[in-house]
């Protein structure tokens, strides 16, 4: 069999590929070099996907998959089904939102400002710290990664109030006046657009800790600066941000206690590893015409 | 009944303390100032103890109370008993202790250095970070604290080796050999003086983060801060150093991937209020003659 693969690997990288999948051609392509292999793996350009007539199956190497939307997947063998990486960077981003939330309640952020002058102040750095264990934490998104965050969670005893698609502005609120941290993970939708405006984060617990690792646009970004700076919320960790990179003179760069992952939350060393493995899996799924992990349902859009 | 002590309190404090002990006089000193209470609550002075002839119990508002081993503590009524704060610290540490992990792994060190310098790198940083899920961890002492830690690492399905004073070099250094992740938290002692040297250092896992949360004494710096130099280590969560505060040449200012902690694993805002907490749920044991928690057996000097 033929699979085409649009992910750019190294050498050790196809080695892996290749020994996963032993008899197997492997083509490595460009995104926008068409092929007529039924199994393409990565991203290629929706115009590389509509000009391939024997496409059985794509799996993809995101999570995101909306560029593929409007695209009509009948071939004349049948429909081709995709699949994507859903699930794939949970791991990763409930690490970072965890390390971040630590960070800020045992002030690690702070404590590298006070290396990096080399200042030592002992004692008075107590006065400003506290505990995670038994605090209050909302989780807004009920996806994977929260899935996994809440996972991590159990051992500090936090009274956890959960929040997925049947969220309720109401019921949000009253949570959010009782945490003292905030985790959401939700993804740009219109209804979730700007929800963290000034007002709402007027509403949370002061002193709280906010963390956005779903989209940039959740938030109202001059109205959390705001909050930071007069230390109205207690820190946050910014993993995604409404421009990414943030302007030059963006205040998430400044404001006190903010931890700015770079939209890093998904990232670890060994990503395209696990990425192989991954197809790998679904390849010998995919032969013995088993269930694909993390196939898409093209008509609902998600 | 009239209660000594010796801890500074704000008027908050005293009322809290107050508030628990209806009916109790509370009579606050300094360290060195003397009294004959039966009920003494902080640390007073070795001579202090010494001097109060109806001492019954002395609460000690720390852990260490190696000041107090050469003391008498026979009285006319009775030998009195010591407490100290066994096992107090042990949530704030190991939450230190787990913080400064995940920054590890998860860059959130470097992303400060990156936020201050105003540079956004993106996904170049997903190549130098990792996940703590999986990892082979080493904990090197059975005390509070790892036991602790122990519980928070339980979701990351870590593989955990674990020394307490039945610990021999062959064995450790195995483990280290394997170890992604070793956490110290042994207290000084002839054994464990200098026990982390350049030739077991070298014994460690390539890459692999250090945390030193017990002594400073574990550790010959000047190793440890080469292995970090050169990359040879991965990272130090560093809380405890042999000068506290280390020289302005200290290397542990400037070695890379290096948190330092400044001794404040232990602290929270919420300290004082915490210390108050346990001494009136030990007051109200020893009103009822119960046992009394964090008891110092003063022959076996622990």
């Amino acid at each position: 069999m033929e699979i085409a693969v649009h992910i750019p690997l190294s050498e050790a990288q196809k080695h892996r590929l290749s020994a996963g999948a032993p008899g197997t051609t492997f083509r490595y392509l460009a995104r926008d070099e068409p092929s007529d292999a039924p199994v393409v793996f990565g991203n290629p350009t929706p115009a590389a996907v509509a000009a391939n007539p024997r496409l059985r199956w794509l799996q993809l190497g995101s999570v995101g998959f909306g560029e593929y939307l409007p695209l009509d997947w009948r071939r004349p063998q049948g429909t081709a089904v995709v699949t994507n990486l859903a699930g794939f960077f949970a791991d990763p981003v409930a690490e970072t939102a965890l390390a971040g939330i630590l960070a800020l309640c045992r002030g690690i952020d702070r404590l590298g400002d006070l290396r990096r002058a080399r200042r030592w102040v002992g004692d008075a750095i107590r006065a400003e710290i506290t505990t995670l264990s038994g605090e209050s934490v909302v989780l807004f998104g009920r996806g994977a990664i929260n899935g996994r965050l809440a996972d991590l969670l159990v051992p500090f005893g936090c009274a956890i109030a959960s929040f997925g698609r049947d969220w309720t502005a109401p019921a949000l609120d009253r949570a959010l006046a009782q945490a003292g941290v905030v985790v959401a993970t939700v993804p740009h939708t219109p209804l979730t657009e700007n929800l963290f405006d000034a007002a709402r984060i007027a509403r949370m617990r002061p002193g709280a800790i906010f963390c956005n690792l779903g989209r940039g646009s959740l938030v109202e970004e001059a109205a959390l600066a705001a909050a930071l700076e007069s230390g109205r919320l207690g820190g946050a960790l910014i993993d995604v941000t409404r421009d990414e990179p943030p302007a030059a003179d963006h205040p998430f760069w400044t404001t006190p206690n903010t931890i700015l992952t770079q939209h890093s939350g998904g990232g670890t060393r060994d990503e395209v590893d696990r990425k192989i493995d991954w197809f790998l899996d679904n390849l010998r799924q995919f032969r013995q015409g088993g269930p694909l992990r993390g196939e898409i349902s093209l008509d609902r859009g998600y």
